[in-house]
């Protein structure tokens, strides 16, 4: 690809304004200039690429038709917003992208004036901007709303209610169907099936002008009126979507070519100029404009660094430890093979949550329900009343969206359905949208729930069991990333319900942590000791039901306990081993911290420098405990391992 | 209506088996009498009439051609159940209806072995049929899955994302969707009124009849077979839900009279026979059979009781004190009255939420969204986020569907929206699905969230407005039922953000209560006055932010506290005070208890029956205190009123 002085027309762009002032004819070099620098910036730092990329034409027509901010445009997930920060004024950025303090990976409306809603889980851009609109006209203001959807997006059924809604108000909503056939995996749903019968329109034209002359010819006036009744009806046997988006009462244009520039700003200036909901529906091409990109979309979907003219990924070293993902999808599938009762869901994250491995060992037990948290809940109850033993992996953030699923179809029937929750607490680049902090304190609330994490990845696999065969709702998390390299035991065991362990003992303070946290109170420990300070580690395993014995005793007699976990304080771990001692009656002779997530929204950056930030590392942890006990010689430690 | 001997067909009817060999020119008698059946019944109890009347028919029909419990019949909501529950065997329990250890008004797993799968919230019945009929398949069974889903709740995005994968799979799941253009109140929503284009098909047949034959007269065998292409295409455009339907992969049956049960019958044996998914469109109509209820489906959706003869709802004795629903509504108009850019959102309840005044006063400022939380929520992020001020009314336990929106897209990007939950805390007779339990531990773990309670109706008008304008998310919550009819102030106006008062002083015990809970603790003071204990007696009034200075303040001086809260226990509001106290330091010198809801699910019943069992009734607290101090001589007590 080209060095910086290849890009004439990029380079006098510093606001929506500018793209404006491009002449038409130039556009398809301006989105030539934006792909190939957008795919060399994004080489150095890492990114969310093949989906930009897909949407360059897209937003170049966008900028070139209407004026933001007065216009807003959304984008839906968000991460289909490089090109767009390009355009408005952040290409100096790039080099910071996902880094802490560095510019988002996503949009905000703290980042810009151009970003007009934040996003990054999927399928939130039409319900925002109909809200949008509809401030709009209560204000009579006369700009415009545009929603930016990608096809997975539109398959969440918050996009459905919202379009349904839009059509319901009639107002002059324009909504941007970006059909690539992908959410980040290739999309499933009999709608998206539907909706990509791709038949050309050009033949659906002749075919709609042959039989006019024809009935104009032979048919008597009647027969003509009658068989107008049913040109509206031909339109919709050829452009199935036509039938779709009118019974949402939206007017339906398309489909046209995504990536002509020159169709795309048509289609935006007849839109701009309805005053009713408008669905344009644009086919595009995830990583359209790179061929290796293209080639293989999902592997450039949030590549790391790479080479921008070979499209080689640069691998981590070799030799790390597996990641979580990696275990989990292996425990899973070593579960079905044992036990054809097992099955697992995903919701439209098949890699994410490594199942595209398990979908291949055992197809027939595999579900992708699409963008769909809600459903897949409540599917897996379904499955599981009828003896079924379903596993649901769904990143912590997203199964925020199955909430009133998990209380009211899962654990007020007490139906045994185990849900895996990946990237579990900080979650690093992808920042506040995506953080897992809130699974503990929304989950422990609920009764009937059993609710655990890991201290590594080999108890993964053995919690993983015991989620699925303990007869309760349950659930357990893990985070992003790699686990320790711990020895993997080759037997998978049922753990016992509730129980905790005690990992080392000493008499100065009681560590008690709750998931990988165990590893920072474990290297705290170490620490510890070597000041002579000694500690008790305990591995809490569960959060719901507390292992009340062990804890209350552990910490009744060392009298002073630090609690440390990967999730928000409020209400969380901590809270938890706070309300158990207060109802036994303990809280009193107890001095007590807790460490954790505190009660803000934390930016994307290093998960490292996340951990440090909220004070939860090792080095939070001995601090801490040198506040309590006060540093002592190192010869009056007194460990033991159990 | 009828008295007992009057119901020939129905005495002989123990079990589903019994419907099946009722003769089919019977069965119009059978629904007679079900229907004369379940008026009188209801009338002793109230209960859920119109949308089981409306049911009638497919109910029957249902158990006519399917085998329960082997074949498995899923309803959606529950409250259609009423005719389903007297068909199999529970007739004897309908005096019971609703009533604490009495029978469900919703269906349960173990209220019997024919209700499949429970349900209290609208659009879960596909997902949950489409697991069962999954668990099926994987086990090579050969029994049939129905799920009935009624107009109201097909607008939820759950329900969506089950048919879209119910498409996707492409197996013989049967879905019926009762289109009885009602949800609770008459539905919104442009898929609705695409649907309730009500063509004849007869009109359609006729019309394809004479195409068809001119067609054979006039044209050669190119343009014959030309047309046939359109064949499909015709009938999409007179019968708009087939095309919509087999968009989602279904097969389309209907549109069908729900109240003809040889239509009935017809159609299901159909769907019995065919081996991919069938949607089966019935119309009917709620409350259908009896005039009273066909004339106001709304009025006797969910009736208290009433005289079966004339249909006369008996009221509550007037004078009491206004629901806090109706102040809550007033409330509002006054602060739409005041200032235009405030509007009210309800998630397809204006009448349960008091909404329907509000709508009347200010037509152009209510949004009913339909029953899509998801979408209500981050539609009123936008109208905020241009500078509108939205009141999403939504009840505590159906915002449980829009918590992700909560946190994505109202929290991070800290957009001042007010959520205003009717329906907190224990419910009463709806019962467990219906439960506003959880909204205190799993609102006030998100950042940038204000979540308070008013200790009265009063209070309720003043938080409203504080809510409205204090620039934060921010969330109140209040009871099902009654003020307590204390003096309303004219005027609304701000509280200050995070600050308590205090009711009562006294130095044996502090009692801080959150919300309604304080008017238990301010009858518990007065007892314990009695009995010689003093009390000071804390409306927190926040519990996020706690008021720390006031609350560490007292609690710290009298050294006993005990909390109480309409909310489960875990991560609730003691929980939080708990927190405070133990980050403050002060934890050890305190003694604490914690009154509210227990970990685990209450059931069906009186409010007052609920409160009691949860330990959380002015009596419970006084029973507390005195554990906690020992009864004292009446001389002792040193009240003084703030």
């Amino acid at each position: 690809m080209s060095d910086e002085n290849e890009y004439p027309l990029l380079e006098k762009i510093q606001s929506p304004r500018d793209v404006k002032n491009v002449r038409e004819e130039d556009l398809p070099q301006l989105a030539k200039e934006c792909r190939e620098w957008l795919v060399n910036a994004v080489a150095k730092t890492g990114g969310h690429l093949a989906a930009s990329l897909g949407v360059t034409e897209i937003t170049i027509a966008l900028h070139h038709v209407f004026e933001s901010p007065r216009d807003k445009i959304l984008w839906d997930v968000g991460h289909q917003g490089y090109i767009h920060k390009m355009l408005t004024g952040r290409r100096d950025q790039f080099p910071t992208l996902r880094q802490w303090k560095g510019m988002s990976g996503f949009l905000r409306r703290d980042e810009s004036e151009h970003d007009h809603f934040g996003a990054g889980h999927g399928g939130t851009s039409v319900a925002a901007a109909l809200g949008m609109n509809e401030a709009k006209h209560q204000q009579r203001e006369n700009h415009k709303v545009v929603a930016v959807i990608g096809d997975g997006s539109f398959t969440s059924g918050m996009a459905f209610e919202a379009m349904n809604h839009a059509g319901h108000l009639g107002r002059d909503l324009i909504v941007i169907l970006n059909d690539n056939e992908w959410g980040i995996s290739p999309n499933v749903g009999a709608l998206g099936q539907f909706l990509n019968r791709r038949v050309s329109s050009k033949s659906f034209v002749r075919l709609k002008d042959d039989i006019k002359k024809w009935v104009a010819r032979n048919a008597g006036p009647e027969m003509v009126r009658r068989i107008g009744q049913i040109e509206e009806a031909v339109k919709t046997a050829f452009l199935p979507g036509s039938a779709l988006f009118e019974a949402f009462g939206f007017d339906y244009m398309g489909p046209i070519n995504g990536h002509d520039v020159h169709e795309v700003v048509r289609a935006l200036r007849a839109a701009k100029a309805a005053s009713k909901p408008i669905l344009i529906h644009c086919y595009t091409e995830k990583g359209h404009g790179w061929e290796v990109a293209e080639a293989d979309p999902l592997a450039y979907h949030g590549p790391g660094k790479y080479d921008p003219k070979t499209g080689e990924i640069f691998k981590a070293p070799a030799g790390g430890a597996p990641s979580f993902t990696d275990v989990f999808a292996q425990a899973a599938i070593e579960l079905t093979s044992q036990d054809p009762k097992v099955v697992a869901i995903t919701a439209a994250m098949p890699t994410g949550t490594g199942l595209h491995k398990f979908q291949k060992a055992h197809p027939d037990k595999f579900y992708d329900v699409g963008m769909c948290e809600q459903h897949g809940v409540t599917f897996a109850a379904g499955l599981a009343a009828e003896g079924i033993r379903p596993i649901v992996a769904i990143y912590s953030t997203f199964l925020q969206r199955g909430f009133d699923q998990i209380i009211h179809d899962v654990c007020i029937q007490k139906i045994p359905v185990c849900f895996a929750m990946d990237r579990a607490g900080l979650v690093g680049a992808d920042g506040a949208t995506h953080m897992g902090n809130y699974d503990i304190a929304y989950l422990r609330c609920i009764p009937n729930m059993v609710v655990m994490a890991p201290k590594d990845e080999n108890e993964l696999r053995h919690m993983l069991k015991t989620a699925v065969y303990c007869g309760s709702p349950a659930a357990l998390r893990y985070p992003r990333g790699n686990g320790f390299g711990v020895p993997i035991d080759p037997e998978m065991k049922e753990l016992p319900l509730g129980k905790g362990e005690i990992l080392t003992q000493g008499g100065d303070v009681a560590i008690v942590a709750y998931g990988t946290s165990v590893q920072d109170a474990l290297a705290a420990e170490k620490k510890l000791r070597e000041k002579g300070v000694a500690c008790t580690v305990v591995n809490a395993r569960f959060v719901k039901p507390l292992d009340r014995d062990l804890l209350c005793g552990v910490i009744g007699n060392v009298g002073k306990v630090v609690t440390v976990e990967d999730g928000c304080l409020m209400g969380g771990f901590g809270a938890a081993v706070l309300e158990m001692l207060q109802e036994a009656g303990l809280h009193r002779g107890i001095e007590m911290r807790r460490l954790g997530i505190p009660d803000e929204i934390v930016e994307h950056g290093d998960q490292k420098i996340q951990k440090k930030y909220c004070g939860m590392d090792a080095d939070a942890i001995v601090q801490t405990v040198l506040e309590m006990v006060g540093e002592k010689p190192a010869t009056e430690a007194s460990r033991s391992a159990v």
